[in-house]
């Protein structure tokens, strides 16, 4: 029995509350999403999530989960909201099928009693994470097949309420990127001022004018230039950014 | 054995997760919040609150709670944090003080089990309401002596971490006011521009510019113009608006 199961079995975690992970990457001029093939069920997709620990609290939990999955510690995360609709899976035809998944292919992992845990009725916190794709190497969780970054623009069909999860992770990004300054997180260390217009891009799915665009992120007085970044056209070198933090 | 106490004995309560409410209103210039006189200890304030029905959901048992408190149905309301620190109430000081609070005070009321369930760790869903305070028959609660309009800029000291949640709530709403316009909720039906600068006044404590305030509220197009409001001196009347739903 592996850690989980025994922290599941001792009653450890807090019953009817559980946090869903929306974590945002950028690659390839794509924003991109951190998505589990779920180990329980034909072909369906899950955010990366888990459960509370007693005594945890939820920030403190969220950490966990995303440390567990991302394999990285620094990450910026922000809670967005709470999804707690009646019906979000208790009364479902979901829950019929996820038990019977859970039976056939978990049999010897769940008895019983934490099947109906499982698929009891949950509230779920979701929190969105901002990470630089290059430093995680993603981890599956319990109830994970394997995890993959998947395009925002080409989502699969996902379980449960977890598209418009990510629906609203993605609508509350796109209202705070600019007030909050948070883009930078889903860039490495250092930056073209072209590549934070096509990390706005991606994120906006628009286009944003380059001279506009390059007096707006000046003025936000919040980046430090560095060298050129020299790629043999000395000439046309642009200039390497890094944010102030 | 009264209606709420009656749910609480046959365990229809979610554990561990509970609503409280930041309930806003606007009156004689000043922004307020409706505040309860906590029945069990001394001196002490909370937010209005409550527990989720099981197959409730989180947002029917917000309208609910915030019926019976206030009386009213039609309620702008909107979830905003959830609130869930590990050591929230448990490990606190405050709890051993509630527990002997509700011996003392609410003996016939609650037996050991309710009181262990009363005061075990709980997140709490923080919901900010906007209402026109007219509207409103304060209703206290079972945890409520009474409920009272306190300004936002005299409160008086509150449980566990209410002050927090209030603060984030505030701090929510002047984030929202201009982009969501949702402050006419506070106003009553109809209401002059110089009645909508005052608002604004009150909730972001600082003054507006009144040629630069009504050209910004009448660019937004969202108000319908009346009659003048005739108060004797007709050449100074000023016009009523409504805001179109």
């Amino acid at each position: 029995m592996n850690q989980w199961m025994e922290k599941f079995k001792e009653d450890a975690y807090i019953a009817h509350l559980s946090i869903d992970c929306v974590i945002f990457g950028y690659q390839h001029q794509t924003l991109k999403v951190l998505l589990s093939k779920f180990r329980f069920g034909q072909e369906s997709w899950s955010l990366p999530g888990g459960y509370i620990v007693k005594g945890e609290g939820i920030d403190k939990a969220a950490y966990r989960i995303l440390r567990e999955r991302t394999g990285i510690d620094q990450i910026y995360l922000e809670q967005f909201r709470v999804f707690g609709d009646a019906n979000r899976i208790i009364g479902s035809a979901d829950r019929t099928r996820v038990q019977q998944d859970l039976r056939q292919v978990g049999g010897e992992r769940f008895d019983e009693s934490s099947i109906d845990w499982i698929t009891s009725w949950f509230a779920c916190i979701g929190y969105y994470a901002l990470v630089d794709i290059s430093q995680v190497s993603p981890q599956p969780g319990e109830f994970d097949d394997y995890l993959e970054w998947r395009s925002v623009g080409e989502l699969p069909r996902m379980i449960h309420d977890h598209r418009e999860i990510l629906d609203t992770a993605l609508a509350t990004l796109r209202e705070q990127l600019d007030r909050k300054l948070i883009g930078f997180n889903l860039l490495p260390e250092t930056f073209t001022i072209r590549e934070v217009q096509q990390l706005y891009e991606a994120v906006y799915d628009r286009p944003f004018p380059i001279n506009n665009f390059q007096k707006k992120i000046m003025d936000l007085g919040a980046l430090e230039r560095l060298q050129k970044r020299y790629t043999g056209a000395a000439n046309t070198a642009p200039y390497l950014y890094r944010f102030k933090r």
